[in-house]
């Protein structure tokens, strides 16, 4: 243990100094009590008790490459040693490398990589580089969508979490984004849906103006809010519409990017290049706060005489950097994208059909590769939801009491508002997943205790 | 070197790759050639081809305890080996005693720390907690300030690179702070600029309405925007102010902050006590990306039993925490903040100003600690600066004229507009100072060549 380092607290001296001085994220401070973590490894973490988690919420779905993977811990100790920071202005080998793998993997035309430290940044160098590169003001943002929480990104944010911060950034448009079980178009097949959210879209830039519309903005697959799949032909329906308007299309890829979705980029699924990608997460599993945007030659080369007006201290940190050439090394060395994509494909699909057949809670099973909801409900047939829209408080009872179900057991799930995620890190096993199946299967009984529906 | 790192390029292929791949920050990519860095140690960086640069400029004022510090370095390796990632929702011993030895330093009653990634989100942060805080929407921010790049940082952000981003956030009033060298108040002494820019900011108040208002923003001595230290009195004013009105004080110290003034924090240096601190940069020089705010306990209250509505992925992250615990403890152990203040007072003041002496160009020198500027002018009666404001290429010839005569002798100086910061690391020692005056004797021989004043 170093003189100078973290000293070897008590769980009871974490706990105080937590409760006196940490200010937590998203949180009522005095409501909440943040459990201890001691340890992590692998697709596991441990409280100070000794009690071992299976995680299959991957932290905040960032830990792709699992806890503490050696090889990249390594890297990152060895890159500490050499240069740990440079400023944005300079030329630096981790930098270099680092852009150059990304790109290498990147689809069409996206060369050019702005490095930022988490997914907000992106997110907000995004929507400065469409709205300069077109010469135009206005953002197509999604309902049901997360892109961060400075005043950019949760202005194109359409989840609760952006109501605290409005009246925000002027110029968003908001639209419906594709939702099968859900649908705002009262689309009764995945394919019909697709095709009337995109007429929807259409619609919306007639009537909006398509010369005023600087970017169209998507999960690839959104994550929070619901671990919505595009249908068919949607990701490439807009990508036609920008083509047509000649609008900036931004795929929000922090959160499907990098092997969540069983592919490196989610676009890759459906063989779609956006004109930016935004990435953070997965990139280097947050060994070291790191994200960007991946930028195609044609809006790179708008900034190629003219200034761009953006840019931040730790734009290409060295060590963060370095963290993600090792990251994607190791990735393909071990086959990690194929791996989360086999797991998806042969044992959480079927797993989680498995327990939908046995578990009239859950009303849809929908994901890929890594990333996978269970829809929770009350009612198969009517689909009322199992706890209400943002549900808080007593509201919310339902799902807290799943969640501790799972907990109770070893299994940390990801929960919000009547969904369960399966999102553990890529690296987990075929057994481990088996494992977490196992606890959600009696959890599920707990949920199943809510259903009013008459098959009950 | 590790097999899944930074393999060791050569200066070649980082070049090309970092003009292949890498976007930089407020920079026209096709007119750049980014320097490519192989090597630092304490006050200096080294090229490819051997040369060494005293580093005038701590990187983006940010590398305050020198680069690779061996004990910071070793603390990294070693938190890297126990644990580099939590998610913000946890207890975690490297944030907590990273929280506590904040708060600790901190002035007043700021007692709890909300961690970020940077200063941008820090600024965010503080925003969003004075709008919530207050119930009200308006922030007043300075004129010749920088706060960061993303929509609300920016919007807050008093210079040009606020220009290419608005229309941006609305509910920014703007007001002038206190330059006496270049007053908005026809002030003739430091004095009475002090107490004009209080009546300045009191009539703002008045006529926006104080019951508008949500926050006074500053930066507790202005950074980029020239190294403005406020007059004896006017913080405690602006303090006064906020009290009066209910107005939360937020101090900016992202470049102010963790020894810079010769302080733990700046407005130690005036005996203020805000009600948020934003701080990033110096609190771990930059070696993980970290930055935050500290908070009040009246405002942390706020937050209690009501969820603060912000967030980040990397919120509290154990490596960077552990970074800035063991950077404040060697800065204690090494009388790091001290010796930044006597380096101020005993050599880099006194040293400029004899520099200011022999060199008519030179039209004021200000600071403290290893907080510089020196003030180039075209002459001394009428105070022309030496490039015009926000000076793009021909226009800015005679700064970077000065600045390649700084480079070619192996300093590498800190340029914004007609100034050059002198704000070296923390630990830079008195000896390398001189080194670094003694080149800037040589180079402002060029600032002079453009002197035009009587008495040339
Ligand atoms: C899709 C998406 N975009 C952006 C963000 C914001 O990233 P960060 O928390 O790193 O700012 C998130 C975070 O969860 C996300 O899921
Ligand atoms: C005073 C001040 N505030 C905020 C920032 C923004 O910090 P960051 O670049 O880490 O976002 C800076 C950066 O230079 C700064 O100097």
């Amino acid at each position: 243990m170093g003189l100078d380092g973290v000293t070897g607290a008590t769980e009871e001296q974490v706990r105080r100094d937590d409760r006196a001085h940490v200010f937590h994220s998203w949180s009522a401070q005095g409501l909440i009590d943040p459990l201890p973590i001691a340890d992590a490894l692998g697709s596991y973490f441990t409280d100070y008790s000794g009690k071992r988690y299976l995680d299959f919420s991957s932290q905040l779905v960032n830990v792709n490459i699992g806890y503490q993977h050696p090889k990249l811990v390594a890297a990152i100790q060895e890159q500490a040693g050499r240069l740990t920071t440079i400023s944005p202005a300079f030329a630096n080998d981790a930098r270099s490398e680092a852009a150059r793998l990304i790109t290498e993997l990147a689809p069409g035309d996206l060369t050019k990589v702005f490095f930022t430290n988490g997914g907000a940044e992106a997110s907000e160098n995004a929507l400065r580089m469409a709205r300069l590169h077109t010469g135009r003001h206005k953002v197509m943002a999604a309902y049901r969508s997360y892109h961060g929480a400075t005043a950019g990104a949760i202005a194109m944010t359409g989840d609760p979490r952006r109501w605290a911060s409005e009246p925000g950034m002027p110029g968003i448009v908001r639209y419906w984004g594709p939702y099968p079980y859900r649908s705002a178009f009262h689309a009764e097949t995945e394919q019909e849906e697709g095709v009337r959210a995109l007429q929807h879209l259409r619609d919306l830039v007639m009537v909006e103006g398509p010369a005023t519309i600087a970017a169209i903005i998507l999960e690839t697959v959104v994550g929070t809010n619901g671990v919505l799949v595009p249908p068919p032909g949607y990701l490439q329906g807009v990508r036609d519409l920008c083509d047509e308007f000649g609008i900036v299309m931004i795929a929000d890829e922090v959160m499907a990017g990098f092997g969540r979705c069983g592919e490196w980029f989610a676009v890759d699924h459906w063989g779609v290049a956006p004109d930016l990608i935004t990435f953070a997460k997965g990139v280097n599993s947050g060994y070291v706060p790191l994200g960007g945007v991946i930028i195609s030659e044609r809006i790179a080369a708008t900034f190629d005489q003219r200034p761009f007006p953006g840019g931040l201290t730790y734009s290409g940190h060295p060590l963060a950097c370095a963290s993600a050439v090792a990251s994607i090394n190791i990735f393909k060395e071990e086959g990690i994208v194929e791996h989360a994509r086999d797991l998806g494909e042969d044992v959480i699909g079927p797993g989680l059909r498995d327990l939908a057949d046995r578990h009239p809670s859950v009303g849809e099973v929908r994901g890929l590769g890594v990333f996978w909801a269970l829809e929770l409900v009350r009612d198969r047939h009517t689909r009322e939801p199992l706890v209400p829209f943002n549900a808080a408080g007593a509201d919310a009872a339902p799902m807290n009491d799943f969640a501790a179900a799972c907990k109770q057991r070893g299994l940390w799930p990801f929960i919000h508002f009547n969904r369960t995620h399966v999102v553990p890190p890529c690296t987990t096993s075929a057994d481990e997943v088996r494992e977490g199946l196992a606890i959600l299967d009696e959890a599920l009984d707990v949920a199943d205790g809510f259903y009013t529906g008459a098959d009950a």
